[in-house]
């Protein structure tokens, strides 16, 4: 392998020329945060994607789901992305030009550490550590604390919050406010219903779902790592909010991680603790066997992948750089040149979206499940009367009573706990100017003893979410090496269950009568679907190899004289540029066999030896 | 086979039930238009698509792209799809409810076709056989002539044309004016350029893409077959203008598709011309080799996945009909209980969307040629001197060189043909008010000879374009019947490569020795990619088979006592019911090998005969 350091400006070369992708539009000039991926990209991408497919949702049975990407406004209102999908952004005074507050601080800050007395070091270093942490607030402070200027050093706007959805307007006169989606994962909620349906009312069980979502990054930069349009894959578990248990976490719980605690991180380390994952979930390190169990399979997916395990770990988010709706979450990070990056974010999104559609649409997306024998119970609800409301409100009751129904019991409670002296409530509703005062006629928490047969719950989620765009290119950077001695020579050492491209025909030269066999390869190969190309021109054997080195094509078959008497082909492994002689009839299956994981190319050594004669590399 | 007549009623209530697909957002009360796929829709789909990609993308070596769905203004003005991607549409005057022009005309005039008089009978069908073909003029004096109201029985605003696409705007403040992308196709050429490097500047060749595309429908209707958001796959096959000839047109030649060229319907004839493709193109019923090699892999396509051949035809664009990019096309349409619908679009788009692109980047999107040997040849070009124009119109002359370089020669000579007895010509420039006058000092055609090197051209593009979700519904209405005698019993015959899930799995009861041979069973399916679901419910075997009858499970499997002792299993194919008995360690591989179409379940029958000791139904 290579002993030249990794240079980002090669890659970038190679994965341009090659157009595993490139930015989108640019004879237009382009858009920012805006790419298409190219053949070799597109195939990549597509094999990552099938692997996801069948290791988590064959494996595991999950009900794949394609919902839209339009989402009408209240959707998004009622998951809160409206309110709070927001990032916190600056302008330059003068310019107006657009800063990502948390970025434009980052930048400030690592150049400050270069030259700060040692005292002020460790405190930036803390603040560094802790930067997902704040909010408009903290990030105002340390703006005006550390005179953060634009770059060209003019003054810059207060932080504002700046929500990143991109709006639609639906119907001939838009009359239908909307939104592209964010996430995948709405559409699998609002789907709650159905899905169980379709599981038999079964539970525990899991919805899945791959496509694309959309975010107005302000300034996207860093290539794949940060764009306004990306391909997500993400599952939605549900489950039982005091049962996280699951039944396969046996098959995780050896498996090595490492971690890194927002503990730790709250005390500025940034040291990984290495621990099994049985361990840490004995521990209380993670919360739960489910979440776990997806930490343990994500790796797997990983490391199957060709992501390089000594690269890859597992940071827990500090508490404010929760999104609303986690109540824990744990990113796989991948470090590449641009340092750790999130890749795979694995939240425990508890109740919290099922609750709000539930209490936005009165459709309760819930679990019923029969208890073995009926049981007599407190039971509690909040009771409204419409009629007291309906005649002392008149045109404002049923605003009222939609609030009132709206409410869970705990919010009832809460509610109703504020009384006067008179047993009366004054409460708030939107769209009504003055307060809205409640008699204990219209609305009261009433208790009763029921018989119940049917236990009731929300169930929580467990979500991994995977950014397809940012693993890529994070694997690319660990995949790519140059050839000892040759710097010229970049190979992409994918492993060969995603290579965009599986095998290279190469006749020794374009001699008709190489022709045949070249055809006969390509019709066995594709009998196994395996992508191969051929590749017949006039260049050098070594030419033909390198160029397809570049690409991350596992093996290469070549057609010679030999072949011709003999019906034998050379194959050569890409990684060690070692050869092997073997009949053409066995040489489909051969490659077959290593795409899906059954040998290993040493297997394929072993059995018929080292072909040394013709090694071109 | 069932005798019962179809009844789509009964096909919405079974795709519903069992979650193919459902309106989006529903329990927000869901958006015309919008439908999310459940978990067997979204894996028919992505079996179509995989087969899509095998029959097209891999069969030909076509190169495949992830183009974004955001696009920036400027490319869909170039393409024509901001000015002329056009329905039309009219309100009630008294609500402003919206209705798609031809749609209501349609509508009413088929109303009145019942009871109209023999004479009126036929002008009503001529004008219904041409309703495509007309635009805004001729709709208006349509909807005058037969006094259409609305459905309340309003008078109609005039006929106006309404732009399909939804705008989308990109960046912090929106600065950048885009739209969701209406087709696939601009994606793939703006990155011309890179496809023909990626290609070795070979020719001929094509790109393909799959993706989600949108339109925002005037009224959307009839399930999937209108929506506004949908699945497309789309090749783009670039080839040298006057040679649209097809190295494998010979694969396709023979097959015989149901022709229905305009020049019959302008004729007000319905009925298809039967013939061979060969004897199409031949007889210039379509156009050329190219297309006519299109239209037979798309049949062939449809054939594969199940639509039925007698309800399949191709019918040729009446003039007016065509995009405006076309210069010709021939729609697959396949009949269903709404009518022929169009579901594949070939169209033959000329130079026109590379020409346009080119002209508005200046980046040439064209093929060059090295020729054998020089030539010597007589060139003529427009010769614009930038100096003389920015003399005289110094703020302006930038936009008149602008316009200037972008002429084709072509319309560059028509322009310089109008000049007054000067010499000059006065042309408009956009932007600049009054006439612009230029001088022959300032732009003149100039003709040189030079010897030429390299021919240069630019590729017409022929245009495969699959609506999935159209394809979908229809071949669901195709496949689906219900047993004799039984119009509960419904199945959807769904071909064995595209069925969601390959096979079922059914212990005869839950007995505990049953569990180990299941388990066996779906560790064995799962290596051979084929999607198996266990039903270990207490539901009667023949409510199980019938369970996965509708969702067109192909195979089940039943687990028995018999298994327990001597591992036979019992093997049932859906359509006949018919069963054979099999050892559980051959039931994979003969499963797998019908899925791939390597054998037919006759072959099964002969093999291990006919098991009717079971046979529960």
């Amino acid at each position: 392998m290579s002993s030249a350091p990794f240079s980002r400006a090669r890659l970038e070369e190679l994965l341009k020329k090659r157009f595993f992708y490139a930015p989108a539009f640019s004879i237009y000039g382009g858009v920012a945060g805006l790419y298409d991926y190219g053949p070799p990209g597109c195939a990549l991408q597509a094999n990552m994607l099938a692997l996801w497919r069948s290791h988590f949702v064959l494996e595991e049975n999950m009900l794949e789901l394609d919902t839209t990407i339009l989402t009408p406004h209240d959707v998004l209102k009622a998951s809160g992305h409206v309110d709070r999908f927001t990032d916190f952004m600056v302008n330059d005074s003068k310019t107006g030009d657009f800063y990502r507050a948390d970025h434009i601080l980052e930048d400030r800050l690592e150049k400050r550490l270069k030259e700060a007395p040692e005292a002020e070091k460790k405190e930036i270093e803390r603040i560094l550590s802790q930067l997902d942490d704040y909010k408009e607030v903290q990030l105002q402070a340390l703006m005006e604390r550390f005179q953060v200027r634009s770059d060209l050093g003019n003054e810059l706007t207060p932080v504002i919050p700046f929500n990143l959805m991109f709006g639609a307007s639906i119907g001939p006169k838009g009359q239908i406010r909307g939104y592209l989606r964010p996430e995948t994962a709405q559409g699998q909620f609002t789907n709650f219903k159905r899905l169980l349906e379709c599981n038999y009312e079964r539970m525990p069980f899991a919805s899945a779902q791959i496509g694309k979502s959309f975010r107005n990054e302000i300034s996207p930069r860093a290539g794949l790592l940060r764009v306004r349009e990306f391909t997500m894959a993400e599952i939605e578990h549900y489950v039982h909010p005091e049962k996280k248990n699951h039944p396969r976490f046996s098959e995780v719980a050896h498996l090595v991680l490492p971690f890194l605690p927002s503990s730790l991180q709250m005390e500025g380390i940034s040291k990984t603790l290495e621990m099994t994952i049985g361990e840490a979930v004995e521990k209380k390190v993670v919360d739960n066997e489910t979440l776990g169990y997806f930490l343990g399979r994500t790796a797997m997916y990983l490391w199957k992948i060709g992501v390089n395990g000594d690269r890859l770990r597992f940071r827990q988010h500090l508490p404010n750089e929760m999104s609303h709706y986690a109540s824990d979450c744990w990113d796989a990070e991948i470090q590449s040149s641009y340092g750790w990056v999130e890749c795979v974010g694995c939240a425990d999104r508890s109740a919290y979206d099922l609750t709000m559609h539930t209490q936005w649409t009165k459709e309760k997306l819930v679990v019923r499940e029969r208890l073995p024998e009926p049981k007599i119970m407190q039971v509690k609800r909040l009771e409204v009367s419409k009629k007291d409301i309906g005649m002392a409100y008149k045109k404002d009751a049923k605003a009222i009573v939609d609030m009132l129904e709206r409410l869970t019991l705990c919010e009832a409670e809460d509610l109703m706990a504020k009384t006067d002296s008179e047993g009366n409530t004054a409460v708030s509703v939107d769209g009504i100017e003055s307060l809205v005062k409640l008699t204990p006629a219209m609305a009261k928490i009433v208790e009763s003893v029921e018989t119940v047969h049917v236990n009731e719950y929300t169930p929580n989620v467990i979500e991994p979410s995977f950014g397809i765009g940012r693993i890529m290119y994070s694997l690319l950077e660990h995949v790519f090496w140059t050839r000892e001695g040759d710097e010229q020579r970049c190979v992409l050492s994918l492993p060969a269950a995603i290579a965009p491209l599986k095998v290279l025909v190469a006749p020794l030269s374009n001699h008709d009568d190489f022709t045949p066999f070249c055809r006969e390869l390509v019709t066995l190969f594709r009998k196994l679907d395996l992508n191969c190309q051929v590749d017949d021109s006039s260049a050098t054997i070594g030419r033909r190899y390198a160029r397809s080195d570049e690409v991350g094509v596992p093996f290469a078959v070549t057609v010679d004289f030999q072949t011709v008497k003999d019906r034998t082909v050379t194959l050569r492994e890409r990684d060690s540029t070692a050869q092997v002689r073997l009949s053409l009839d066995d040489v489909a299956t051969t490659i077959a066999s290593i795409v899906r994981g059954e040998r290993e190319w040493t297997n394929i050594v072993e059995k018929h030896g080292l072909f040394v004669q013709q090694a071109l590399n």
